[in-house]
């Protein structure tokens, strides 16, 4: 069996951490497995390089940043295969020009586009464990990219996916996807399976076990990964294209607490007042969640959407330099609250799945100040302080804990 | 003009000294100049990854040390470039792979086989400062190597070789070569020019100041090289093939504190006996430096070297289990002992330059314990504690401080 298995920052971040990774992967070596390795950059070094940088230039060149970040995962590599050696087994590392991975130019947020798997199938067969640094690639110009957010997740599907290996384990710090947060509601239960698409919905809106990039290009190239912790053996949770014959009508309950909401009141009743509004906001790089226009009413109209909390000082402060040409009467923001959704898909084919969430808030006195539905999902946004209350009724509700 | 320029780890220990340095380099640019620089890892860089692989395998393998120390001079170009940004002049970091610097397979002691001055010749046509990682390399399997001592500057004259620069500039500690440490002898005086092979002469006799790989690659190729001070504006010292008409007779003096002195006494006076010594040494990796065997009386014939300090304990402990086979009377071992030399091509020429050191030292009233002498070089070893006196009684003699 060929597996890919990923291990994070806080996995390697110290000697005694890095053998312990060491000795997970000889297990599933010398069981005869082919093993690729990828990891990130030890524990703090990212943050280390980036305070460094930021002390010579608080503005560096993101061509600059990537080739300096992308010195941390190197290291890693080396360190794991200097512990795989003093551990008497054979191993190689490999960085991104040696795997030859290629992606696209934009420095600091590069996609991947290809990759050589040559250099790693021929270290495979002469059987040594494949270490290959996670989050970094090299462009056109044969110049150092980094991959962003979620990079090292998505490194490890990439190779998965180039070398057709049979499992691609992502290591995390918790060990598996829950029905809900369980630091939240209590009984929150490991789900065995999930969907991609399921688990698209729940790490968009906030579940934060693995990054959307990840789970599109599993899914892309029908890549199954498998999320288990770092500290135990537990079992963990698959996730992959169809789960069971009878999908769930609700797999999990996700919370998003980095939310805030802005209300623009008494828009113009008109065409292209949404565009103008988004159109400002785009321009200045803020990337805006859930949109939500009332219908229009006599001659204005309101529209409310939230985004990340780091970016609502910035979107107010455009909205209020434009109050003129966007003509509302009132701008209104809330920073106190919450998004809580349902993620499931059996939704679809079952009505009466929104119905039963908003019951088992009414009944737990939890007031509604936005509703938003895709196909698999329904979202609603509450009052920070209900919370953990209202997860936990709607928890109840669809029974997850079973 | 075309300009190379060097930097070693303590030039670009923190910010601010980054900053120094970058500014030394934007006023060549500024003048119209063409600049490449090349820079070894920030200070302690290099010593605290071996401490931190060490923790993880006292023995690594040399590969993995390769991957994980060419990490060093990645940085240091990529927040230089930061620098530079932040000074206001457009520079590129390039790391050994994007430079295409070839090198032997060596892990740890690579030698440099080819650039590709493709990729330099490019960004310097785009009116950019190119930044070079100094000391590594990639061999034949597309792995990183390192050079080895000195790689840094080894790594400056390859580049000013391949790009036919006119100047190659070396920033160290000290302002120049002198004609003695002036550490030991007060008055010593920095040199304005020296031959490659006086430099070689005073860098393997230990004056410390460029490595001798990297000298030897400067004469090979005709690169002058300039040794300057990184910490102020003076001329420096000029390396290059002939330095005047009229050869100086001695151009320096050296000390070498590190060596100490091996005696095998009463060795059987017969053919390969040398042989079978240096060949057990040789097959240890212990470097030997001078040799000196007396001529045979009677039966036997003695031998004495001097090797480094570092591997005088790993040389005896040879030698003594092999007593039987080299049928040696007695081991002697002289750790208190210093090398004291005289250089210069003008020697050749000039018979008597030998003895008047032997005089100068004999008036001092100092013990030779060994002589050795090169075309271009006398080298005696003298008690350590008679070093400081032996030198400045020989810089004397010589009339150097003129």
């Amino acid at each position: 069996m060929l597996i890919v298995k990923k291990f994070g920052g806080s996995s390697v971040a110290n000697p005694e951490r890095i053998f312990n990774v060491a000795r997970r992967c000889i297990e599933d070596y010398n069981a005869g497995n082919d093993v690729v390795v990828v990891l990130s950059a030890m524990g703090d070094t990212t943050d280390d390089l980036i305070a460094l940088a930021k002390k010579i230039n608080p503005n560096p060149q993101k061509r600059e940043m990537d080739m300096l970040m992308s010195t941390g995962e190197q290291i890693s590599v080396a360190l794991m295969s200097m512990a795989m050696n003093a551990l008497g087994v054979r191993s190689i590392s490999l960085n991104a020009f040696q795997v030859a991975m290629h992606t696209t130019s934009a420095y600091g947020s590069a996609r991947l586009k290809r990759i050589d798997s040559e250099r790693i199938r021929r270290e495979l067969d002469d059987r040594k464990i494949v270490l290959v640094t996670g989050f970094q690639g090299v462009n056109k110009y044969d110049d150092v990219t980094t991959l962003g957010r979620g990079g090292s997740d998505t490194t490890a599907v990439a190779i998965a996916a180039a070398l057709h290996a049979d499992a691609c384990e992502i290591y995390t710090d918790v060990d598996g996807v829950y029905t809900c947060d369980p630091r939240v509601v209590p009984n929150a239960r490991k789900l065995k399976e999930i969907t991609y698409d399921e688990m698209l919905d729940l790490a968009t809106l906030g579940a934060g076990v693995l990054h959307n990039r990840c789970v599109e290009l599993a899914r892309k190239y029908g890549v199954e990964i498998v999320v288990r912790s770092s500290l135990n053996n537990s079992e963990g949770t698959i996730v992959k294209e169809v789960t069971k014959v009878e999908r769930m009508l609700v797999s999990g309950v996700a919370l998003d607490k980095d939310a805030d909401r802005i209300s623009l009141i008494g828009l113009q009743n008109q065409p292209g007042v949404a565009f103008k509004v988004f159109d400002l906001l785009a321009k200045a790089n803020i990337n805006i969640d859930v949109i939500l226009q009332s219908i229009g009413r006599d001659e204005t109209k309101d529209i409310s959407f939230t985004l990340p909390d780091d970016r609502v000082d910035d979107a107010v402060e455009i909205l209020n330099a434009n109050k003129e040409r966007l003509k509302f009467d009132k701008l209104d923001v809330e920073k106190d609250i919450v998004k809580l959704s349902i993620v499931g898909s059996g939704m679809m084919s079952n009505p009466g799945v929104a119905a039963k969430m908003f019951e088992a808030l009414y009944n737990a006195n939890i007031n509604l100040n936005m509703i938003c539905t895709s196909e698999i999902r329904v979202t609603v946004l509450i009052d920070a302080k209900d919370a953990q209350r209202a997860a936990q009724a709607v928890h109840d509700a669809f029974g997850l804990e079973d």
